[in-house]
């Protein structure tokens, strides 16, 4: 049967009316690729879940459709929000294939172009202001209560309800749910839309247990983990880059009820986990994405998993959204002569 | 039921033996998005086949899955590529999965290091030689026939075989053939893959008609246009910048037998389709990819179209792969004060 997007899909489970309009950018839908290499290595039935190939290459394609589905229902003609990254080239291309503006509030200072560009292309309309994030997600709250436009930053209810549908294709796919699901943490939205996809499945009597979690946040930006709000976050992995999550409360209560934990890992470990997961299974994310693969690899040297379980790792976004962090992963290229003698020897020698 | 990629899939139509294994990254099952927007302007029925979708981000895994199937088969232990773009990414990713070693052998010259990080990621060892690409196709052309080399450039024959999948995943999304397949052509061997696969569905009696083929190369790189070699092609989609095609002979003979017709298209035409595409239907494309489009719009200008045909532009690759050409089309950033006065007076003024 021809895959028809998220909306039709999972219609059931969503919020979905006889006046939602069934959009979509055949979003969703993407691989669960099992491991080949690092499921030996750590005797675990390890899998990852590939949403950088959702259609903006990340997993906010799956709560934005869902987000401006109900936008459009509501007669609203344009969205915005506070953005840097992958938010905002979700919203972007949402808006421009309904034919809804897109207005995308960028802080002041250290603006990286590349995470721009695809909004960019989309035809988002991009404005700078003199000021930090908070204030450009403060103003985007005060303006969308006040005019007749949507709010689709992840304080977007519908946004969760969009996500959760990650939880729904892992189940569809391993016939049951993982036993544990490792997820990266930043803004915290996600963990929570996995939890209650997870819940509902269980309700509906599809899977017979709850998987626990296991979040992992960068260790420069660990405001679960350490217990307070950090005033100055920095990782390397940008898209999980948040000193005070918007949906910690509601994460911690998952992470709780699953009898799960959240830990930090470093950027080294994160590095580390990026260039292993290309270089052994062919799988290339984005940094942030690889926290939940460098916790995993983490917890394994502890000891903490007894072999042959189930674990799911959530990759968040396609390694292609951050060409910075793979360029400079480039080692020496060495240059010889043209001829079949110089290229056997090279090859020979390593 | 779990997609479990395309030999498993189409393993009916493929050279699968008991003895191939089935490997896979989840490759090909790639969506067939439908046009919003543009269908309307050009009163077609207008799809985007979105093979940037696949997981190294271009329609070289189609192929590549079956390439390096085979040469596990034949009890290689190493695959080997000329090749500075979307090739070596695949191969790299394939080689890295299946514990194969990976050789990529780039000309001297003008590389372009985006285009090679992926293959680093996927721990290609790259070789820089002192010549050009010719040279560096003859080297491995002479090293895999004297060595237990498997060669995956495109003169790999399974490399088509995999590719024609597309095709098939048309034909299903479609429940039929559609009446014209635009593609873009580099080296070639695409549109000769789609031909293939189009007649082994109607051969089956899966479909009932053939489409018309509607090739197109950029016109800085169009031998097949001009009907010679072209000895320095140049053009800003690098995917499809070929002057000597490999599968020339092969592609012409499919365009007559499908009464199609090949076309140029400039560097201007491509680059106007891949932001039209991206800002009218929420796709981004590379630029090779938008030749497709490009070509339907301007075919639809000469009034080539009688309306309400179906028609599939084929997207061969993410724009991801290309941050070069999208931070280019960055227009200014107006920068103003952080209050909801200045926010509104702008959106306003908009």
């Amino acid at each position: 049967m021809k895959y028809e997007g998220l909306l039709k899909k999972y219609q059931k489970y969503l919020p979905v009316t006889d006046k939602t309009p069934m959009i979509t950018l055949n979003e969703g839908n993407t691989p669960l690729i099992k491991s080949e290499n690092i499921s030996n290595e750590l005797n675990l039935n390890l899998y990852f879940k590939y949403d950088g190939l959702n259609p903006t290459g990340s997993f906010k394609d799956r709560g934005m459709v869902m987000a401006v589905a109900k936008a459009i229902e509501d007669g609203s003609k344009a969205i915005m929000c506070a953005s840097t990254g992958n938010t905002s080239a979700s919203a972007a291309a949402f808006a421009a294939r309904y034919n809804l503006d897109c207005y995308v509030l960028i802080p002041d200072g250290n603006i990286a172009m590349g995470k721009l560009a695809q909004a960019f292309m989309y035809g988002a309309k991009v404005i700078s202001i003199n000021g930090n994030f908070d204030k450009a997600l403060e103003i985007v709250r005060n303006i969308t209560k006040t005019h007749p436009i949507t709010l689709v930053n992840s304080v977007n209810p519908y946004r969760l309800q969009g996500q959760k549908t990650g939880a729904f294709e892992v189940c569809d796919d391993l016939g049951k749910a993982p036993d544990f699901l490792s997820i990266p943490i930043g803004n915290a939205g996600n963990i929570c839309a996995y939890w209650m996809g997870f819940n509902e499945y269980k309700n509906e009597g599809k899977i017979d247990h709850l998987p626990v979690l296991l979040g992992f946040q960068a260790d420069g930006a660990a405001p679960l983990v350490y217990g307070k709000v950090i005033e100055n976050p920095e990782t390397i992995a940008t898209a999980i880059r948040i000193g005070n999550p918007a949906s910690k409360d509601k994460a911690l209560k998952a992470l709780e009820e699953s009898k799960g934990q959240v830990n930090a890992v470093t950027d080294d470990e994160i590095i580390s986990a990026y260039n292993y997961l290309a270089s052994k299974e062919g799988i290339f994310a984005e940094p942030a994405s690889c926290a939940s693969l460098a916790g995993v690899l983490k917890l394994h040297k502890k000891g903490f998993f007894k072999g042959g379980q189930t674990v799911v790792c959530i990759l968040t976004g396609n390694g292609l959204k951050d060409p910075t962090t793979s360029l400079a992963q480039i080692g020496p290229i060495e240059k010889i002569d043209a001829t079949q003698e110089a290229v056997l020897k090279l090859i020979k020698s390593k």
